[in-house]
């Protein structure tokens, strides 16, 4: 048995006590939204806190931010070898609606292999598998890498407060590569590691004619109507095969090979599946790429959202001084959103008409993210998720934006892996989530062999 | 001196007291949306239905409504001659905001040839007249037409009780024409008369995709967004030139004779102060239409109001699941709201993609108003404003719609004349509203000869 193996031999005859650890991770209610559970939050991050010392971190902070705080911990005594950053949160959703639960959020039952509790898979069951698989690696003896962990308590608020921190502790986060645990596997046999994420580049349109709301009657079809003007320019932006028409759109984007396109297509992904998940009879897109690619490897432009004029019940014969819509464009590589912006203002000085004016606000995005596949981080990661599961991994290419992963790689300049345990159907953000224990414990082997193996 | 002539040097004679009287009336302040004016809008009623009396009405009643009352007075001993209803009303607008006053609105005061008062123009100034050329008329001798006065409290809240007052008593209001004085005049010496109005048919679109909101980055590309399909289906309602494309829309609409464009064409209407008005640097609409044409004699598609998906500050990105747009359309003789429904539906079956379902919701609407000049009403209108302005009236084609207008025509089967004194620049519901007093004067004579000349 070789040293690895009798650490994970010892992880697993130490279940009973995991469990007990992780049913009372389960039981603090560290809801970040409500603010009658800020005293809840502060307890989980002492909870974890507690737990990054007993994993072997010499140094253990719980670091306040304009919100939740941070738990930072180090142990920087592997000389000459790489230092990984450990990205989490311990905050979880509301429970609501309670009455679809069950049983309580936060009693946490076990059914069958099943855990059951709000945040069980989203995403204690990570942290805690981290956790424990730092602890059996620090138990065997010194650590093989040098870890940082940051883990936060305001990622289901959406983490306001994550980037200025970042940017104000860039040597105290600095670091080789990142893990990011906040992810979740094809199914409990089959592992998977996201490869690819598309980043974003986030747009209000805002257009402009009259000086103020005129009554549709006394000014109707001799002024240009706005929210009419908005309709033209945003049909304009798709043609008939589902493609972007802004000029140069698709410049940059780098062509999928046939190697890639065959995998994608390898990908066990069921469409009408798909198709139940995503609430539609039929689907729609770039003509000649399949869902997968269309999502994974093409870059798109959305109407997020549409305002203008009147909009309550009834009838107003109102002519909208404005209208605006929110559009927003999936980036893949090599796009860059400042070229984006650039063709979406070529585009209005083209099309849009000179009675009415534009506007266009850029609100913050982010960079498409990348992860080749023959890095250390990444050949490590493949190497344990092979041996855990005795299985060779498919590799994801999520169509959103993980703006952590984007952080990582724009204020650390660090590429992340992101290797995490949650199943599609662990019912995250609803009622009666669970966590497939088989894949906590999976997880904590998975950890332990990959930051023994870099 | 004839008989008119002579009930009009009378009424001049009584200006001093008149004077008086309207003050009176523009010191109540009848602000029907505010309920703590529901008292003085209870007084005004009383002030309006003792003018009634003074005005020789044999009958007069305050009428309750589900909301503020209605005054009613009748006199109807002219055997042998028409019946008029006379319509308007006694609210008012609020008078904020306060400060951009220079008095305070319910003391009117006079400035120069102007009276300047919350309610002065839109529309006391009007029912005021109105009363005192029926006085006038009625202290002279026997009335010369049987008269039903309907003047109502809810006009400036929409007027929501007046339909179903009018359908619960089409026998108290049975009639052979309607006056209706709530409306202007082009300028102090150039008097004018409406002779076209424009219907509404109004609607909801509402086009629906996924089952529930989506994230645009998991799902965007690959599921048809809702909001682009709605812009999609909105921009292909118009072509380059301005037409609306839904087939068959300008089947029945009449074609403007060339007699009708001259005289639309002389109407005294400059195109710089209109886009002023508009508050627009440039005009659209219908290639080969002016603007007055294209607003009083072609329909027009509107857009009233878009809304979908994520429409607050900041970015969100959602894949929203359905998006509404309001779209109303202006018909003109001799269109019907039912065609353009089965227009907009086949127009939606032809071009909504199977991505999608949509829904039209219509509201309520109205016909289109037209008025024959050669009417014994219309002729006696025509008269009266050539004596009284030594000058002959223009036509004006409104294009807007104005419920009552068609209600009378819908409910008691009578067309309106539409006969008023406001000036385009009485800033009605703004602050110093005013009215222009020689406009209050000749509008007294106006209505005395117009009543006497049927």
């Amino acid at each position: 048995m070789s040293d690895i193996d009798s650490i994970v031999a010892t992880a697993e005859a130490s279940r009973e006590r995991y469990l007990e650890e992780f049913l009372a991770f389960l039981r603090i209610p560290s809801i970040s939204t409500l603010s009658e559970h800020r005293g809840d939050v502060a307890e989980c991050a002492e909870w974890v806190a507690t737990q990054m010392k007993n994993a072997g971190m010499k140094r253990v902070e719980i670091m306040p931010t304009g919100g939740h705080p941070l738990v930072y911990g180090e142990c920087l005594e592997a000389a000459g070898k790489p230092t990984v950053l450990i990205y989490g949160h311990y905050d979880v959703q509301p429970a609501d609606p309670l009455d679809e639960w069950d049983s309580a959020p936060f009693e946490p039952s076990i059914k069958g292999d099943d855990i059951v509790a709000r945040g069980a898979s989203d995403m204690k069951g990570q942290v805690f598998a981290i956790l424990k698989a730092v602890e059996a690696l620090s138990q065997a003896g010194p650590l093989p890498i040098n870890i940082k962990f940051f883990i936060e308590g305001e990622e289901e608020v959406g983490s306001p407060n994550l980037k200025p921190f970042m940017m104000a502790h860039t040597d105290l986060l600095a670091c080789d590569f990142a893990l990011n645990c906040d992810t979740g596997i094809e199914s409990p046999t089959q592992p998977s590691l996201t490869v690819t994420l598309r980043g974003l580049a986030y747009y209000d349109l805002i257009i402009r004619g009259p000086k103020k709301d005129l009554h549709s009657g006394m000014y109707g079809g001799a002024v240009h109507n706005p929210a009419q003007v908005l309709c033209e320019l945003i049909a304009g932006m798709h043609d008939a095969e589902g493609r972007v028409t802004l000029p140069g759109f698709y410049d940059s984007v780098r062509d999928l090979t046939p190697e890639e396109r065959a995998e994608i297509a390898a990908y066990p992904q069921d469409e009408q599946e798909w198709m139940q998940q995503a609430g539609v009879s039929k689907t729609w897109g770039e003509n000649g790429y399949s869902i997968l690619e269309r999502i994974g490897a093409r870059p798109t432009l959305e109407v997020n959202g549409l305002v203008g004029g009147f909009t309550g019940e009834g009838s107003k014969t109102v002519l909208p001084a404005k209208a605006m819509a929110k559009i927003s464009t999936r980036l893949v590589p090599d796009q860059k959103s400042d070229e984006v912006t650039k063709q979406l203002e070529a585009y209005l000085n083209a099309h849009c008409p000179d009675t009415c004016s534009w506007e266009l606000v850029q609100h913050a995005g982010a960079p498409f993210g990348l992860n080749t596949r023959d890095s250390a981080p990444m050949r490590a990661a493949i190497a344990a998720l092979r041996a855990v599961y005795n299985a060779e991994p498919v590799y994801k290419r999520m169509g959103g934006t993980v703006p952590v992963v984007a952080y990582c790689k724009e204020i650390l300049g660090v590429d992340t892996v992101m290797m995490g345990f949650a199943l599609p159907d662990d019912g995250i953000h609803g009622p009666n989530e669970k966590q497939h224990l088989p894949n906590t414990w999976k997880g904590i082997e998975t950890y332990i062999r990959f930051l023994a193996g870099l």
